[in-house]
């Protein structure tokens, strides 16, 4: 069972409810869920519907928008939930998140298809061959490109990367790769964030996952998570206990990002949960 | 400014929403909130718009809706965001629930009026003096319903209140009718619940908020929430660490309540957040 | 370097912390960490002290402690760090606790060797192999009790497994069965705990590790954690959310019960964290 | 029924523990808490014991403990259970944490007198005198701490106070005066947090509260708490859902500071819970 999902923004104006809902109802499509959000002058939406009886051809609704999208000079995405993106996770020597990920995938949480690992490091490779994913250990960015590329990856999944990615690799795959940072940003932005932690003396720790942009630790947040520590905690229980946090907080922004939840404005995300 | 509220629930079908969001265009409202939940079969909608330059007078709204209703066999209310419902609020000797209510109240966080004040003990008079309100002491719900009655109240919170109140008052405010429980049901119903969480060495305890049903601690759970204990805590620091979980799930269900986010159905709620 | 691990409980009395402490000071012990509490009349206590220049013999300790033990009248039980207790999982079709376990575990989370996983079901077998422990395929108690014995297994982790232990199993591991329960105990005990947790409109679920009992699901409780849901999770999202959930009590569970810091008393735990 | 407490750190040595209960077993005293932590080579410990029968008189002891303190070169505090701490409340114009702290006043959960409250705004008298307390309307630093000096004030609690104190008044109540900031700190540190997490798209508010040192918003951390905030909160929701915070962590904070249980070192906080 199919279903479209209409993802856009525009300047809010009487009716594009009533006209998108209607362009729906016309063509035989049944609503499943609807969610919007206005920001000052800019409506946000998402709008699902099945395409059982839909009387436009999948390849076709794209085109059969147009008028809608230029008379509301909207920005639109169309995504299909029968979609399954194609995904590469990039992990250096903490694995943590790679199990994690790759178990949630094996158990059907994310709907992608995952052929790809990269890693600067040779011990992934190992889990790789496990979950039976190709991988590719390499820490030279052009030789990573050309995997991706032969690979036709969409989405790109930083699983505690620990190297820092060009801006020309950054802007290919914009609002594509998700980042997970060991801190509750902005917070201990940088290098060694539960060091940082621990030297301040804060009582919680945090999580965040976010887009990457040219800009290190600043893209829009996804989704952050705190967990409470005390003084007993030492460094490596900060760490410990900042893992399962990293591991919650990364996997549930893959997954909105997969869902086509998520939309981004002025370095910010609406998630429609 | 003035927006309309309508809720309403009725077997899903094609063009529902095509169809309310087009009455709303094409009488010149604009769309400010909409949400939508599908449970089965069953549809359930939330949608709110500015009345600022609709074409149809607010008292005449619910009538110009009723052909839609009646084609869709929907259960819908109408509510206005400018209504203020009158509310009462019931309490014993506890009295923390009953100042945090008052406190949110003095500061706008509640979209009501409070004229009345209930209570089988003296002790909330000083406090209903305090912030201005009719304080009536008594036990006998005779009493109780005449003075609701006379002041026209819509909505009643037991803020801690002791008593159980019988069927027939129950009926008489159905869905109306907030209450707060000291633990996480369905765990912990009845009396005592902080004693019997003591007794039997849980590691959190927790507060619900729900409707009042005929059926004790039973009706549909509006909010609940929980908060880590450990054997440190003595009965009394659970009691204490309870109060502050009692007064944020309380208030949070009243504030849904009066801002029309919330749908019951087969003793669940839906809240539109 | 190795720690002594004392654990104890008495009727409270004036100098045991005197004595103890002496005891240790005496014998040139530092102590690591030291913490009690005291229930009524009853006082627990948990004390740690280095090794490394003490002047008693390991195998010694236990006996030079004796005097104390009868003149307080003392439940004790002496531990070292250096124990690495032989540690068996069992687990039936769901496989995501098992997982969790063995990664961390792997991470060296756990100071514990894990020799051996049971299971009434063959899935299991893939992941034992993965992680190089033995996989024993029964639903047989005995035959499952026979390999406990061979493999000299002190603890025993169930991890969602399905089946009833015998009243004889469990009395032969006396608060050494560690079981998930996936709900926020007392509510929803006994079978299908998300079903019931859907059917009753609840606005969090939980999940409870526990001491097996001979009572079903009514042992002590160790750990217990709960996590939002709402009316837009259907009963797969309560599973999936309650996974993450399950995982977590769990290993904190097993991590205490290794790290010796649970006393059990009157179907309560003290956590000495 | 007074019990007295030490609060203490030096240098780890061995014996300390059985020199300090000794010394309370000698005297008859009977130990009700002790709890101890090891950061690195000091040793922080804070021991409470009945005086009920204690051989020494209250205001002798701490002459009874110097020969242990200048053994041990311990910097140590003496407190009763009985003292009640004469405290000062200072307030600006948000008024919901002093409401806050003197409602749990009232309850009897703070551990202190509270004799004095001082605004730079006229708006909290009424509330002062509803709570029967002292209101000092005045800006100026001078006239405040004359009357700190007039009622024998020992500790502050800036309760959302929008002022900065000088650094001699801060040197003068050095770890005497706690104060709470509207964010997760170090995050959004000074002005207007909620407004800077807001344009920062963040998924968690904070508060955090703290002893004030001559730097802004950088002194030792005492306790911290975050709550969920999505793309629908507006900057209104967000100072709604964070004043929750505020009261609850800066509560939690006097309580823990009057209860003795923490410890400052190295601008971080030993909390004994």
């Amino acid at each position: 069972m199919n279903s479209a999902i209409l993802l856009l923004s525009c300047r809010d104006q009487k009716g594009i409810v009533a006209r998108i809902s209607d362009f729906i109802y016309r063509h035989k499509g049944n609503i499943e869920h609807a969610d919007q959000h206005i920001d000052g002058k800019t409506l946000f939406m998402r709008i699902q519907w099945a395409l059982d009886n839909f009387i436009i051809q999948d390849h076709k609704i794209a085109a059969a928008l147009k008028p809608l999208e230029r008379e509301f000079k909207m920005e639109a995405g169309l995504h299909f939930t029968k979609d399954s993106p194609r995904t590469a996770i990039f992990v250096s020597h903490h694995t943590h998140c790679l199990y994690d990920l790759l178990l949630r995938y094996q158990e059907g949480q994310f709907k992608c298809t995952i052929p790809l690992i990269v890693s600067n490091h040779p011990d992934a490779g190992k889990i790789a061959r496990y979950f039976g994913i190709k991988f590719v250990h390499t820490g030279d960015e052009v030789r990573a490109l050309r995997e991706l590329k032969k690979e036709d990856i969409e989405v790109i999944v930083l699983a505690r990367y620990m190297r820092i990615l060009s801006p020309a690799f950054v802007k290919r795959y914009k609002n594509s790769i998700i980042n997970i940072h060991h801190s509750f940003l902005p917070a201990f932005a940088g290098g060694n964030p539960y060091e940082q932690a621990y030297a301040r003396g804060v009582k919680l720790i945090g999580a965040t996952s976010h887009y990457v942009t040219a800009k290190l630790d600043d893209g829009p947040i996804i989704e952050q998570n705190t967990v409470r520590i005390s003084h007993r905690d030492s460094l490596d229980d900060l760490k410990c206990k900042g893992k399962d946090l990293e591991k919650l907080v990364l996997s549930r922004a893959l997954r909105w990002h997969l869902e086509r939840k998520i939309l981004v404005y002025s370095n910010k995300t609406v998630i429609f949960d």
